[in-house]
This record gives C-alpha cells, structure tokens and sequence, in this order.
C-alpha cells in the first residue's frame, strides 16, 4: 500500500513521486563526519554551550578561492545526510533502542532527503557547488542535542539542555564553517525549517552571504500551525515515558505521544486532495467495516500508523520538543522590533523564494509577505509560487519545477 | 482572556459569539430526564442492546395531533441539554471523578448548546414546536453508553460496548420515540455527526419524516476528516490510563490522551483565520519569550491546554472512541450500493442543507453533493453556503443568518 518514496526522505514522507526533473547524477555514497567546535556558542538564552558536535556531509568540490559553497539547513525532522547514498548510519543516539537495528531501513542508510535536488546537473549542481549539510543545533542524528552528553552531570542532558533558537542553530553553522575554512556561503538554502535558517543567516552574516533560497518556509508561523506544533509537544510531553525528559537509560521511551506528534505534523505536511487521492475512504479489509475501535479500518488509518511506528524507531523526543519550539519562537518581525522591513534592513544577499499553492502550514502568503518586506527596501528578491498539489511536502517532491528556478537563481 | 460563551457551548467552545439573530424567549429552566427502552435495539454490528436508557430534554408543547415534533441531534460532545438553563447536571458517569463539582461550570449547569436555536421566536420555534433532544446512544450523558453498567458483569461495558453506527443512534431514537407516542416527525435536526443522524433519519424511516435539517455536515467524512478523528482515537488509545478501556474504577483516567484528542478537534473545529484573528502570535508574557519548552509561551497555546483541561472533566474517554469511530463509518454511498442517489432513492422528506464558507472539516462540497444527489433524484432540496468565518463551529455561532433560512424552510 505505501510507496517506498514515503520513506525515502527520512523527514516529510511525501506521498507521491514525480518524474525527475532531468537527467542528472548522483553524488554516490557518502559518510556523514563529525567535527567537534574549540569554543563555545553563545545562546540566545543567554547560555554559552561547549561542547558542540557538528555531523555533517559535503557534496562536490570546494573551489580553490572557497567561493563555491553552499550551506543545506534540513527542517525539523531531518538530518545531514541530504543527498547520496548512506556508507553508514549516522553516529546513534544515546536513546534507549535507538539503534541502527531499530532505525527505519531507509531513512538512515538510503538516499538523502535532497538528493533529487543535490548532485551533478541537479538544483545544486555539484559540478560547480561545494554543497555542505549539517545537523540542526538540538538534534539527534550526530550534532550535539538533548540526548548528548552534558559534560556537567556525564549523563545525558534531557530538559536541562538549553532552548534553542533558529539564530543558535545558525549560530552553530557559522562557527562549524569557521572550522571548515569556510568563510563567504555562495547560498545557504533549505525548505520550511531549513528556509527559516536560510532567513536568519543573510540577517545575522548579511556580509557573508550572497544568496538565500527559502523554499515553503516563512518569516514566522502562522497561530494554526503554532497550534499543530504546541498539539504535537504536549503529546509527547503528557506520555508518561516522557518522564519529564530525563527517560534516557530508564527503558522508556515516549513513543506513544511521538508517535501522534508525527501523525499530526504529517497530516499538515499534506494537502487534503492529496490524502483523497491517495487513500480516500478505502477500507483495509475487502468487503465491509468489522466493527473495530482498536484495529485500522481504513486504509489512511493504517498509514498513519505506520508514519508514527517508523518515525518513533529513529528520532528522539527531546529533539523533537525543542526543534518545534525553536521553530515556533522564529519571528523576524518580533526580533527586530515588530517590522519585517527592519529585520531585513541589512540584507545584501539575493534572495530566491518558492512556494507551492497547496502548503496550507507554509502558506504562498507567508513568503509573499517577505517579497513585498525585501521588495519595499530595493533588495533582489524573487518570489515563485508553484502550483502543485502534494501540500507542504512539495518541496520534497517538486523537484522537476524547482529544478530551472534554482539554477537560473544561482547563476544569475 | 477566553470568552465565557467559549465554554457555554459545552461542545465545540466557539471563540466569537455574534449578535443574537432576533428578540426571542427562551424555553427557560429545564430539568434532563431519562427513559428505559423496553426492547432491544438491534445493532448494525449484529449484536442486541438492552438495556438501554435515553437521556432527554423537551422545549414546547406536543401538539393534540403530536404533529409538531422536531428531534434535535448532538454533534460528537454534545448532550440532550439543547436549550435553556439546566435545572441539574444530568445524570453522572461512572467515570471516576467525573461527577458534578468536577464538570466545567457552564456545560452542564449552563445554556443548552443550541440554545440560541431553540426557543419562542427562534429557529426552531418552540411556540410552534414540540422539540425533542436526546444524548446519542453510546453517550456519556445519561444515555447507555461504555461506560453503563453492563448487566453481564456488573461492571461498566469498556471496550466490551458494541460498536455503534449513526444508523443506530437513530434506531434508538426511533425506539425512543414509540415510548413518547411520537410516530412522525415535523423535522429531524442537528449539526455535524447531529446532520449524519437527520439525513440517516430520512434514508431509514422515510415515511415518518417530514423534514430534514442537515447544518455542517456531509454524507461521509472526508479522509483528511478521517485522519484527525484516527489521530484522536489513537492518542486516547495510546494512553497508558487508557488500560484497554478497562480504567472504569482504576482511580486512573486517559485525560492526557484525551486532551491531545480535543486539543486536535478543537482546532479542525475553527478556521486558520479565526484563530489568527482571536490570537495572533501573542505571548503569555508581556515582554519577551521565556524560554521554555514546557510551559505556555504564546496565547493559543494556553488556550488549547484550557479547552483540553475543561473537556476531560466532563466527557468519558470511551464515548469519545465510540462516537468518532461511528461518525469515521458514515457513508451513505457505501451503506447503499455504491451511490448517494441510492441512498437517497426512498426519501420523502424536505431536505434543507447548510454549509458555511470556512468550514474545512465538514466543508460545503459535501453539502453540494448530498443536494446534487437529491435534486438529480427530483426530491425537494435546498442547499445554503453562508460566507462566515468561524470554520465548523459556525454552526453553534451563525444563529442570526441561519434562523431565517430554517425558519422558512419550516414554514413551507
């Protein structure tokens, strides 16, 4: 019943796999490395962490002038392996069964999230970008997070991690591209979360950044989609494996609140024609309903079921929590004093923004609305909506139209 | 911050409440009353029902000729206090803890739910009408539901409760209905899973209906609906409280599951611009984030946790499942070969349909549908889109703009 391309991304889960945009390459297997910052990141919070971990992969060439780069920011559910295939499992968690075993048989060893928009002739096209991915500050796939160990206590740091922010992950990027070498970013680019860092980088680095992409992203969430995330934190939060996050080592773990957590977000991933045709009232059995509350009888129920059980085997709840909280505090108006023109006012990079009309968590409106901000400053900005049908996980899966736009961007 | 007439619906908590539609009365103080049916009730599910008691209230005067009945049907958490102020709470749950001084202070001592729908001079008339509420079977308000004694046992069903239909909440309301003499109805009623239950009403029993008022509702839920309500059920389910449904008498409750379930409802219940409009993106505080992962930053994250707290004080898990899963297998294409015109090949009755604009759970193309089939079938039907922006709960707010349209329909 369920394509295998639902995994594939090990993030969205999109439903529905078009046809690649062109013929283009593949960035073959890749090993995801880690690289430990000298020096602390001071926080929004006011925290300074050390130590940070930083799992990262990079695709294609670095030119000699380090003038080529571009920085991938993956959104809340992902991690640094965006594009190739996987020469081993990213480092594991400390959660408990959180194995390479346990872990989704494709999100960690398969394809990257990206990868039909990462590689030689594709989006970024790695013939002529040295494409950099990391894993968000706060996650769980290798880069310092909730479950790492907090050098103070030697155990895991659980709630007492610090509550993070888009502008500390970003924060975290600059300083693990400091260690790269790496000082000007060609683009830094990503989808939803990933487009909220993008954002966030040409405000804090605005002279070392000459290009942004945010794809079905926004300057700040709208109060519904707010409501999904806050919905989604307090089912983990209310399981009581939650054990007020300190469940690592005790043999619990909440899955049963992470599991609605996803179930929820997916359903925002998607459109609701998307789920129509994919499922619509289709029973799980052949002939008629068989009078079950606990068993699935319809076949969206099962799926459903199946994103929770799959996605609880490889991503830890804290990460979760805090990841959906840094992505509901990001609010560039209120961070710089109510306007989006002020928060924009020092922006020098160009910037390339892409929507998709049935996105109803990341509305056209949202990036329309940083259009006109930019715009009304005399900032190059251009603002793409894509009609197309898949909701949210467009981004995921309209790489044959993103494809041109993208290019065309990058080498204007 | 909330509105009190947020709770006084004791049902789907409408954030804005307009102006009342007219000067009319109101039924004034009534009590909740209950009946035992005599018979079995003969499931869908195969299996017979007994006993069963009907909790009901009454507004009006039955006319000598018992011609001017209008049944009134509840949505998903609704109960038969329809109208007026309650006299007494009804009938306590054997859920533990679920009694009087625990109840939200407004639904059950309060308004009835559709209060501004049914009195003299109101939509439904009761200067006119004998109108008829009654709390649905396998409710937690009075009616025999999970949680009544099961006379196998002893104990209260749980989950040994047979699976209900919408066809058989009106089977028991038809037996009800032998019980106060009432053969014919004048109109059968609701809003929601209550409109399931009036077009049911006029598929099973044609020939005693008159009239049906089908408001916010549809022919079978749509599959993002079915999402949100597996996702509710699953969340309850997945409550370690929960026990299998058998936590009647445990001292412990699935009120944390269940809250993420109303959290969910609640917000499929309102429209994204609705809740944009009442929140925003305000903090708690008056200054600046708190950074915090557990508490409340913003005010609609505040204002889900309240509807979540106030809801599982006066509703029972168990009904919860059972009427969300009856509601999922509403399909009268299904139930009838296929085709919603042989669904609707034996209706007599007047049908009236209404549907408002920002209304995505139970949106107005389901409306259309169930007046295309009945129109292609030459039955008399009436379909009414009104522009409002308060999502489903519309239903429970629009009373100005609705009345006139029902007030009509009743006339001719």
């Amino acid at each position: 019943m369920l394509d295998n391309t639902s995994e594939r991304a090990g993030y969205h889960s999109p439903m529905v796999k078009p046809a690649p945009a062109l013929v283009a390459g593949s960035v073959g297997t890749v090993e995801t490395r880690y690289l430990d910052l000298p020096e602390p990141v001071r926080l929004d919070c006011g925290r300074d962490l050390h130590p940070i971990r930083v799992a990262y992969e990079t695709y294609g060439t670095l030119s000699p002038r380090r003038d080529n780069v571009i920085l991938v920011c993956h959104a809340l559910s992902g991690d640094a392996h965006a594009a190739g295939f996987a020469k081993a499992p990213p480092e594991q968690s400390t959660r408990d069964g959180f194995g390479a075993d346990d872990r989704d048989g494709t999100a960690g060893k398969g394809l990257g999230w990206w990868d039909g928009m990462i590689g030689p002739g594709k989006a970024f096209d790695t013939d002529r970008f040295f494409v950099v991915s990391t894993n968000l500050l706060g996650g769980c796939r290798g880069t310092t997070g909730p479950s790492s160990i907090d050098p103070a206590t030697g155990r895991p740091y659980g709630p007492d991690f610090p509550v993070i922010t888009v502008a500390d992950m970003v924060r975290t990027e600059r300083a693990f591209l400091d260690e790269l070498g790496i000082e000007r970013l060609a683009a830094v680019a990503g989808g939803s979360l990933g487009g909220m860092q993008a954002l966030e980088w040409a405000i804090l680095f605005p002279d070392q950044v000459d290009a942004v992409i945010a794809i079905a992203s926004t300057h700040a969430l709208h109060p519904q989609g707010m409501a999904w995330n806050s919905i989604a934190r307090d089912s983990i939060m209310r399981d009581p494996a939650w054990q007020g996050g300190h469940y690592y080592g005790t043999g619990r773990v909440p899955d049963a609140g992470m599991g609605v957590a996803r179930m929820v977000g997916h359903v925002t991933y998607l459109s609701a024609p998307a789920l129509s045709d994919k499922f619509g009232r289709r029973l799980q059995s052949a002939d008629d309903v068989r009078y079950t509350i606990t068993e699935a009888e319809f076949e969206v129920e099962s799926y459903l079921r199946h994103q929770a059980d799959s996605f609880v085997k490889r991503f830890d709840a804290n990460t979760y929590l805090y990841t959906s909280r840094a992505l509901t505090y990001f609010d560039l108006a209120r961070q710089h004093g109510g306007s989006l023109e002020q928060a924009f006012g020092g922006v020098s990079a160009r910037t390339l923004l892409i929507a998709f009309s049935s996105d109803w968590l990341y509305p056209p409106s949202a990036s329309t609305e940083i259009e006109q901000a930019l715009g009304a400053l005399g900032k190059p900005v251009e603002c793409h909506v894509i009609d197309a049908p898949y909701g949210h996980d467009c981004f995921l899966l309209e790489e044959a139209r993103q494809t041109p736009i993208i290019r065309r961007f990058l080498t204007g």
